[in-house]
Order: structure tokens, then C-alpha cells, then sequence
């Protein structure tokens, strides 16, 4: 079944859109609890038991988790990532592993082989500075979904994605934000928008949305009320909520009237929650749970489902 | 020593500016020789027997080596490269390590600690859509060297990189390509240079160069002429020479006039020059060496090395 169905139909089923990252940090003192790094004493065996109990207590409420590759390549914990991946699917989890590769041709289709065909990731996210030919053999696995970078959730993010970039032989575009004497003006991370909405035009649609999707900041809610017309066919990838100082007012502009269009991202804000809490940490992932349940509340009543 | 020192004065030592990339391909069909897939079994063992080999056989003739991480995640092949990375130091070789890696705040530095500490690459690529969040982790380790990508050498290249940025704040700015009222106008991978030139500012230097530098892909000449003026204390990684199809007139431009400046990367041209000439599989390092001792040449004779 493709990304896309498989998404959207655990989203309805579970009439959440809740995307539960896990990003283990063990350096940080009390991140991942102490008596876990006693226990199992590797990071391949801490972390896998860490992300299994989280799962255990969360996978009924989401319907899909996002391990991040860079700290499983920091603690060389590799194995606990594919483990992590095949138990998530056994609770009937989907996984977008973010690991935002970017390359050409037989380098780019590496990329897209070990992330699909080692490790089993039903989507992945990806940078496409490259154009159209670092993100091609990505859709070439005609099942998996991708999330392409488009405007994301960090401070510096105008740096680049903010400048105004200009088309000079489409005068005519509808979408563009500002003129000046005839020149067509848009942003960089909204051009990146208009490419990703002309590699969809082809690709299968489920409920009107298809595999291939952004990754757009919750930080930035007007960017995502634009984005969210801009790219009618894509699904938003939301990181920034909880930890990044997002709220549920801020990102439901990336939802459309069905209650769809968008998933969000909450990682230290779920697994460390806790911590903020202040609940024994034997309890990390009771305390997980209910954050899932409080976000679910807080999103579900900022959005429409009542289609679902 | 920072990278960039020890790399120029290895380039002045071997005169050369030769960079050997190290993509291994196992699955297609006598790209690392038979014989060597039949004697060393597994992918990590066959890997590091042919980068070892290489190694020894090209050693004196280059400074560096690129090994590509696509390949190693694809074949999972990261012990191999480790040990490869190893086996280069001990022979005086550098080591960038090609992972175009890109994210913000702990999962960048977690990026950074893996290529720096876990591989202890000398240099890493990166992708800085981010901006200066997804610089700045690497960049805080003084001593290793980062290259941006700026113009990748593939045909879809342009998609993004070839639109004209805008700069509403910046109309007198010099080094822009096109005005129209008053408007600045740059093409993105220019702004991105031009990031990097800002970016650059307070790095200690050596013989004008310091530790950022840039992708510039030696298929696009004409760029590369730009890049050189806008960045004139970058170094420019350039690949594509060879299979890509670019010549050593292609990549002159990289170079200022001391013959420095840039480092022209090879990888199937120099790994499989073997096939191409058709030498013995048995001879694939031999047949390197002599595609290095061609390619320096050439490229020699296109540079000014009077300096040195």
C-alpha cells in the first residue's frame, strides 16, 4: 500500500495527527532516564528499550513515529534505529526516518536504498537544493513517501529560504507575493513549494493528497497558511511544536477543511515530557502518553474532523 | 593543524590538487574487480581491501581523498570506511568525508560529532539551506574544514540554484549580476557563495584561504569563473571531472593565480580507470596511479604553480 493511504488512513482511524519523534540523547544528563543507562549499558540496548516503551505506551494514540538518523549516527546505535523501525511496524506504526538526504544519480539512489531497503523507512525526508535530480530516485520507490525541506522551523531559516527569488519567464504566476514592473518576485522556500507542486502533478492522489510532501515549520504560521494553498496535493511535515515554542494556533493553518493536510512533530516535548513534568522517571513513558493525549486535544479542536 | 593549512601545504608538497574519490560499487558488474568480491567475502572487507590498495598505489601523488558515505550506508560498509579513513591518515593522505549532511540546533551538532569524532574525518560537506544554524555547529570545530554546496554539477542543478535571488536591502552591492530599478538581482548559488564570503569573515586564514569552503561542480565553467572572484577565501571542491565529463580547461578557472584555490575531485574516472583502459582487474591500482599521473598533467599545465 502506499505511504500516502496508509497515512491518511490511520490518521481517520486514529483521528490523530500527531507525529512522535524520537530523538535519543544520551550525554545530556537525565534525558534518557539513568536507571535505563545502568541497565542496559550500550547505546544500541538503552536506546532500542527506551523507543520500545514509548511505542508500547503511545501507538494506539499516533500514526506514525520519526526516529532522527543524526543521533543514532552520533551514539553508533544503528541497530537499535532498525530495530526501533521494525517494532514500530509490528504496532502498526508508520516511520518517516528523517535523515534530509541530498545527492545525484547513483550517489542520490544509495541514499534511497539504505534508507528504504536497509532499514525499511516508509518515508524519509530530503533537501532538494540538487533539483529534480536528487529527489527522483527517492521517488522512484513508487510506495514511500518524501518530505521535501521547504521552509524550516529554525531562527537563521530566512538566511536563504527568505530571499525573494525571481522568475523572470513567468510574469503571469498567480502565486507570486509581491511585482515589481512586470518581474515576477517569490520566496526562496516558496519556489521550493511551486517545484514540489510541479514533481506532484503526476503522482497517484489519495484523498486528494500523494507521496510526495514538505517539511515546514510550525514556528512560522503565515509561511504555512501560504504553503498550505501554494501545495494543494502535499502533505506538511510540522516540526517545531512543543520544545520549539509552537502551539496549536499556530499550526493549524496547515490543516485543510477536511481535518488533513498536515502531520505534526513533537519530539523532546513527548519523550522528555517527564522531565518537564516532573514525574519519576520510571514513568517516562506514562508521562509520553499523556502528553500525546493533551497535544491530540489541543490540535483536534483547532482543526475540522468532522468529515472523518 | 586546521585542515586548511595542512591541506595547502600538502598541495605545494605533492604539486598537486588532485582529490581521489572513494565511491565503491559492489552490485554493478565488475566495478571492484571479481576476484577481489570472490577472496573478501563481505562488503566491509572487500571495501577496505580496495580502498586500502588504491591508497598505497596513489598516496604520494594527491592529498586528499573523498570518500562518498551513500556507498557505506548503501552496502553497510561503515567499518570499512573507518578503517579506510584510518589507513589514509597513516599514509599522509586528508580525508573529506562526502555526507552533504544538514540540520539545526543538537541534531547538527550531533551531525558534526559523528563525521569528527566518530569517523575523525579531516573535512565534511554540508548543505546549508538552513542557513547559519546548520553551519555553525560544524564550523565549531576550529580545526576541521566544511565545504557548502553552492553549484552542484548535475543537470537539474539549475531548478533552484539558477533563480535570481532578490536583495530589496542591498542595491549598491558589487558583486551582483543584474539590476532592474534599483532591484538587485543574484542567482541563488551566488547568494549562497555570497553567504559563505559573509560567513567566512572572522576565520583565521592561511596563503588567503580559511577552513569554509564551497561545492562548485566542474561541469559549470562559467560559474566557477564567478565563484572564484566572490569567494576569494574559499576553497572550491570541485567535482565532475572526468566521467561528469569536464576537462582540466573546465576547472582552470577554480584556480587563482598561485595555482591555488581548488581541489579537482575524480572518483569512478580515477577507481575504475581499470575498465576504461582495459588493464587487468588484477591492476585496478596501477591503473589509477597512472590515470592520476595523466590527470596532474593536465591540469598542471592549465594552473600557475610558479609559487611554489
Amino acid at each position: 500500500m502506499s505511504f500516502i493511504r496508509h497515512l491518511i488512513e490511520s490518521i481517520k482511524e486514529k483521528r490523530s495527527a500527531i507525529c512522535m519523534g524520537l530523538d535519543p540523547r544520551l550525554d545530556k544528563e537525565g534525558q534518557i532516564p539513568e536507571y535505563l543507562k545502568e541497565e542496559f549499558e550500550t547505546p544500541n540496548g538503552i536506546i532500542l528499550e527506551f523507543n520500545k516503551a514509548l511505542i508500547d505506551h503511545t501507538s494506539d494514540l499516533i500514526p506514525v513515529i520519526k526516529p532522527q538518523m543524526a543521533f543514532y549516527e552520533k551514539y553508533e546505535a544503528l541497530k537499535a534505529l532498525k530495530e526501533t523501525i521494525k517494532y514500530a511496524h509490528k504496532k502498526d506504526l508508520l516511520v518517516i526516518l528523517d535523515a534530509k538526504r541530498n545527492d545525484i544519480g547513483s550517489t542520490c539512489e544509495a541514499y534511497a536504498y539504505s534508507l528504504f531497503k536497509n532499514y525499511h523507512a516508509d518515508a524519509c525526508t530530503i533537501n532538494a537544493y540538487f533539483g529534480i535530480d536528487g529527489v527522483k530516485p527517492f521517488l522512484d520507490y513508487k510506495n514511500k513517501g518524501i518530505f521535501i525541506l521547504v521552509k524550516t522551523s529554525n531562527p537563521s531559516s530566512g538566511d536563504f529560504q527568505n530571499l525573494f527569488a525571481v522568475r523572470l519567464d513567468d510574469v503571469n504566476n498567480k502565486k507570486s507575493q509581491i511585482r515589481a514592473d512586470g518581474i515576477t518576485l517569490e520566496r526562496n522556500y516558496l519556489h521550493m513549494a511551486n517545484l514540489v507542486n510541479r514533481w506532484s502533478k503526476t503522482l497517484e492522489k489519495f484523498s486528494n493528497y500523494c507521496n510526495l510532501g514538505v517539511v515546514a515549520g510550525a514556528t512560522y504560521p503565515d509561511e504555512l497558511k501560504i504553503l498550505r494553498k501554494t501545495i494543494p496535493n502535499s502533505m506538511i511535515l510540522i516540526p517545531g511544536y512543543g520544545a520549539q515554542g509552537a502551539t496549536a494556533e499556530d499550526i493549524k493553518h496547515g490543516f485543510d477543511n477536511q481535518g488533513l493536510g498536515a502531520i505534526v512533530n513533537s519530539s523532546r516535548g513527548i519523550m522528555f515530557a517527564y522531565q518537564k513534568n516532573k514525574i519519576k522517571p520510571e514513568h517516562f513513558d506514562k508521562a509520553a502518553r499523556t502528553m500525546i493525549l493533551k497535544m491530540k486535544k489541543r490540535i483536534n479542536k483547532k482543526i475540522n474532523l468532522s468529515k472523518f
